[in-house]
């Protein structure tokens, strides 16, 4: 077994496909989740600074979202996505990523093992992740996680939210091609989702497409997608995840969208959004760490002012604020 | 009609107990989730200053939090709440938030109908908001919110959470008194959330308690509890909300918790870091604000050379800090 003790003997393995040193990396990410400041620090940092070092084409796969109600069958889809795009020879990274409630446990556990059918392929990557609830630990952890599976060789990687809640709109900042499923039978879902689903949709699914009330959901989207002005209208594509019907067509409606994608030059000014928000997550992750361990004192000081009513929050934030820039002046 | 023109006008409105000045200075708080580093100036930051100003005793309401798996009787358990409290003399301020997931919508609407029975009580205000997916969105608008109600009058505040999703973890961060609801036949959850549930909560209810199973589930968790040992065990409460079951014992077993939280010190404790929270949320905002508004050029420089391999995120999060550094202090 190889030693996997500095950041850099850990990135070399990740670049030469090793899964051990993929899952090590990624879990240090999300250790690093409870204080990502201070993962500035440390082997995470140099595996990070390594991977980035050895990158030919950075931002090179295609990241595909795969996201909808609870229940609609996400991992099902995941699993058929995996077993078309192990077809035409792609290496295909998954990242299960959790909003961290503390009431998704079960579900998580259930979903990972429908996936079990691929845990022995050595071109498929598996990995769930969570921000055990600490608010913007997704932002910072999701893109790197998605440079280590990149690095690892991945020619895809595919996002799927676990449970529900705030990691959909999240993760849609993340990927090249959101995918929102739904199923028959969850009308006023639809009616209430709407605006939500036709912001963050590249490509729709109606799965469970063989359950009675499939046409109307179908009828409904097409609806609601006619309705809208940009430039990309979302396929719907129906399927049946768990017979694998309708996978062909779902791959071909993501080929279209990453041809649009390319051809519109929306792939490069997505991937600069993500840089861009990559750049932020790290920076802001870093401040926050600095106010605790650096201003620790006057922030304690400056809560105690708050509670006496003595001053307000705004003003309150900007003294920290000044004693921040003070303190990284010198 | 009053005039609400300027900050001080409204917060004098607000500590008169106008509804309407009230609800309007919630939305001016959402509104300002897109870019809370902006709402440091303006109509909302001469709001919140004046608010605090005129607080004889800040953080003086009790904030209790409610939360659990969606169906599980939330809002009909606040609706309970709300008339054994009203009974009491006691102002009630319910703020219902949303983790802004594109898919809770209907859920968020509903719920509303089951509260209207407060709907004309003048005191009573209920406010939902939502953080529209904006990530930490609700860390900087929840306390926020709060002080708003505070200073209306409210000495009881209701946190309820809508759907599921990070926000549970989020306002356990703000409340006073926890409250986690479970319903009989969720066994396979509870074991799944036993580490999230101890965590966070400090009075377990079991609502729908005349349903088959409910013993069951409450010797559960007397089992988790028993295994805990923290000073302050949750006590388990059984209610039946939609017939008023088991109010007078939760409204106890609330009052116990809230006397230990007094005489152990843990009260000031949670409300100083609930401050420490408030002050990082809107300082943390209002860096990232100005991270765009001053150098977004810097970032967008920096994200090229993170796509061209030529830096990688947490070096650039340097050159960013570095650069936010050099313009504070000028």
């Amino acid at each position: 077994m190889t030693r996997l003790g500095t950041g850099g003997e850990l990135a070399g393995e990740v670049m030469r496909g090793r899964p051990r040193a993929v899952a090590r990396l990624i879990s240090l990410i999300e250790a690093a989740v409870a204080d990502p400041g201070s993962a500035a620090d440390g082997t995470l940092r140099e595996a990070m600074a390594e991977l980035a070092a050895g990158a030919r084409e950075p931002y090179r796969a295609r990241v595909i979202g795969l996201t909808g109600p609870p229940g609609v069958g996400k991992s099902t889809t995941t699993s058929m996505l995996i077993r078309v795009l192990r077809g035409r020879g792609a290496r295909v990274g998954v990242l299960a990523v959790d909003p961290s409630s503390p009431f998704t446990g079960g579900a998580l556990l259930g979903d990972r093992v429908r996936m079990q059918d691929h845990a022995t392929d050595p071109g498929v990557f598996i990995r769930s992740m969570s921000s055990r609830g600490h608010p913007g630990g997704l932002a910072w952890a999701t893109p790197q996680a998605l440079r280590v599976l990149e690095a690892a060789g991945c020619d895809v990687i595919l996002v799927e939210t676990v449970g529900a809640g705030q990691a959909e709109v999240a993760i849609a900042g993340v990927t090249d091609t959101t995918v929102v499923l739904l199923a028959p039978g969850m009308g006023d879902d639809v009616q209430a989702a709407k605006a939500g689903i036709l912001e963050i949709a590249d490509v729709l699914v109606v799965n469970k497409a063989d359950r009675e009330g499939a046409r109307a959901t179908v009828r409904e989207l097409r609806t609601m997608v006619g309705l809208a002005t940009a430039p990309w209208r979302p396929p719907i594509v129906t399927t049946v995840a768990t017979r694998d019907e309708g996978a062909g067509e779902l791959l071909a409606a993501l080929d279209r969208h990453q041809a649009y994608l390319e051809e519109s030059g929306e792939a490069h000014r997505r991937r600069l959004a993500r840089a861009r928000d990559e750049i932020e997550a790290v920076a802001l992750a870093r401040l926050r760490s600095r106010f605790s361990a650096l201003h620790g004192d006057r922030l304690d000081a400056l809560a105690e002012r708050l509670l006496a009513a003595r001053t307000d929050p705004y003003t309150a934030a900007d003294d920290l604020l000044a004693a921040v820039a003070a303190g990284t002046e010198a």
